[in-house]
């Protein structure tokens, strides 16, 4: 007898996470003895504490299709970390009350623990079911899998747009802009401030200066290298990290908001860095924020980021269907140049809640470029262009609207 | 006998104004009868000033041709006023000097107007030489043309980082982010603004307000609605022109720079208008500065802005061919639906310093959104993908290097 699924997507969205979706999906779809009814939970696992299970079988082939190169969150994320075993034992009640054997839980670290909490609780409670996690950050930060989806196509637009401010920036300089500061995400690991550094095609070229968060920011090493730059090329491009701070370890900029895990909400440290150069060296600057922009261009996203979020989706299913439990589909590197991987499986156990840094050898000496086993690495991530469709000018999206399955159980209030 | 050509460009740089650079040199080389050698102005025109001429004819028609997807000033741009008639006879001295009978001026508003001051010091002096004006801007406030190359390539940007934004937000809002604020270029003119408002496919859609600079900004009409959007569709997606002013005309936001013109530098706004939500409605906020980023974004041009912008280019040599002075080629639209368009010639006379605002009744009553008439306008000029190559997963674009022409003059100091 089939059992349905659960499937909820958790944290912040990608460009890619709806490839993994669909990945899920259409490989549920193709084991109906195995695989019945695949639910979705809105909004994330908040759509299973309170019962709100979109029922995807009402979605035809061509829709699923769709999510493949569609944005964001399809049937909604959200960033709610379950604290108790009340929670995670509601889970277990909506599960059975909607025969549900299958739970795929598509998210980053934290997402890893819960997905791993709920797997030893079933065990201990003698439910029988199957859990498997799926990887997902644009952050690159995850243990045991070589990349994660979201972080190739984040990549790509970071590169891609720092390259094109470079171009554009150098042909102005002589009587306007000399330094131009792009802020990527990484709260921790400079992944994406790294991929920045990929724009540059020959000496010279921007990016000038990378800032990483694992680099201390010493102003009085800084400073000199951008009047260095500003001398040398006319101009100075520099990627900085969110999450750069000083050698106290203090964050250089902080909205001082947090979000629902205590993390500080960052944001503004390309305009503290570039105000502090037009102080202290007296140069005209510009900043861009990429913010969300660099999470969700799905139309410049990765064809190799595409194809590893659909493959992890599709062997969290097959994994599943295979016996396999608290585990998780990585991405696991057979060579660099050609590119070639493949899917293996890791236990939960050894990625909830490890954050993988980027290696020291990655960054430069001198603390403010990238490697050539850098470049090695990430180089493939970016490889390849998968447009979207087109409809009018604009990148045409999928917009599901499955109906919601009926409720079963009393109301569950979330805190 | 042919004559020489000095082809510049000048002001703010465009993803496309190196495929008009493309359509002026390729026509000029197809007529080697009436043109010699075609130079490029390092830096625009201080390259003539400074008798910094480059010398194209050593690029191959290969290395042009990739002129058409390279993003930036390929030979260099400023922001440099001519205000005298001494500079401006220094310019027809190096015209002289390295028998230039053509001026190719490609720009906006003041290059308009610094173009038809040449062509009218050369009438005046007697001097032969042909003036013709190539239109550019991001800003689209040229008159006499229904667009402006640059435009609508920005536009597709914009629109596009707006509706992928919108799909991000959309599936986090229930407990992350509720705003989100995306500033758009646009001193006077909100079309960079309007343009996002295409991202929104169907009712509820990001964005849900747009703040214009025509519109003066009014917290206490505009924060009921903030709140009104949120209520209805769990999150709120704003953009707003960098030049948003309130109801004395005072700017929202300024850096407190100038530039070359006494413009005041912009930037900012986005993040003000976040902070009053925040401190006003209690919403947490995120916002995006695309910056130099929504000029430079090749990678996701519109086709047909990458054709007017080689049109315009190819015209202006056909113009000069065929006996016209002080005049610039324009885009008439002939239909929205099909869209169909060809080129006009202008008189410089009527589009120098002349600012085309955005039409009353392309902004809906409210001051918060676009008309249909808007968007019947809009939609043609994004239409159309216009990717460039891509090598090692990244944008493929040339780096053209011609040397320098033989200095024949003394020494002129740029003030």
């Amino acid at each position: 007898m089939p059992k349905n699924v659960f499937y909820a997507q958790s944290g912040g969205v990608t460009a890619v996470i709806n490839a993994s979706a669909c990945g899920v999906l259409e490989t549920a779809r193709q084991y109906p003895e195995q695989f019945g009814t695949v639910f979705a939970g809105r909004d994330g696992i908040l759509g299973a504490l309170t019962e709100d299970l979109l029922d995807t079988s009402k979605e035809t082939d061509a829709a699923i299709a769709r999510l493949r190169h569609t944005p964001g969150g399809a049937f909604g994320s959200c960033r709610y970390k379950l604290k108790s075993d009340a929670a995670r034992r509601r889970l277990l009640e909506v599960f059975a009350a909607h025969d549900v054997g299958y739970f795929f839980y598509n998210g980053g670290n934290d997402s890893m623990d819960t997905a791993l909490k709920v797997a030893e609780l079933a065990r201990q409670e003698g439910v029988p079911l199957v859990t498997v996690g799926i990887p997902k950050t644009v952050d690159n930060d995850l243990a045991k899998t070589d990349c994660c989806p979201g972080f190739g196509s984040a990549a790509k637009y970071v590169a891609t747009s720092m390259r094109e401010a470079g171009f554009d920036v150098a042909s102005m300089a002589r009587t306007s802009t000399k330094i131009f500061v792009l802020e990527v995400m990484g709260r921790h690991a400079g992944w994406l401030t790294a991929a920045c550094g990929l724009a540059a095609a020959a000496p010279g070229d921007a990016p000038h200066l990378l800032l990483f968060p694992e680099i201390p920011f010493a102003p009085e090493v800084f400073l000199p290298r951008v009047e260095a730059a500003v001398k040398a090329h006319g101009y100075c491009a520099i990627a900085v990290s969110e999450g750069l701070r000083d050698a106290a370890g203090n964050l250089l900029s902080s909205l001082g908001g947090q979000d629902a895990f205590g993390h500080a909400q960052l944001g503004g440290v390309g305009q503290s860095v570039a105000q502090l150069i037009q102080e202290r060296l007296g140069h005209k600057y510009h900043w861009a924020l990429a913010d969300y922009l660099q999470r969700s261009a799905r139309h410049i996203a990765s064809q190799t980021d595409v194809d590893q979020a659909y493959a992890v989706g599709r062997e969290a299913v097959l994994a599943a269907r295979s016996g396999h439990n608290a585990v998780m589909p990585a991405i696991h590197r057979l060579s660099d140049a050609p590119y070639r991987w493949e899917i293996t499986l890791v236990p939960l156990a050894e990625v909830a809640n490890v954050e993988r840094k980027m290696p020291r050898e990655f960054i430069t000496e001198d603390g403010f470029g990238v490697t050539e086993v850098c470049r090695r690495y990430l180089l493939p991530l970016l490889e390849g262009e998968a447009f979207p469709p087109f409809a009018q000018g604009l990148p045409d999206y999928a917009r599901l609207t499955p109906p919601r399955a009926e409720k079963k159980l009393a109301d569950f209030s979330v805190e």
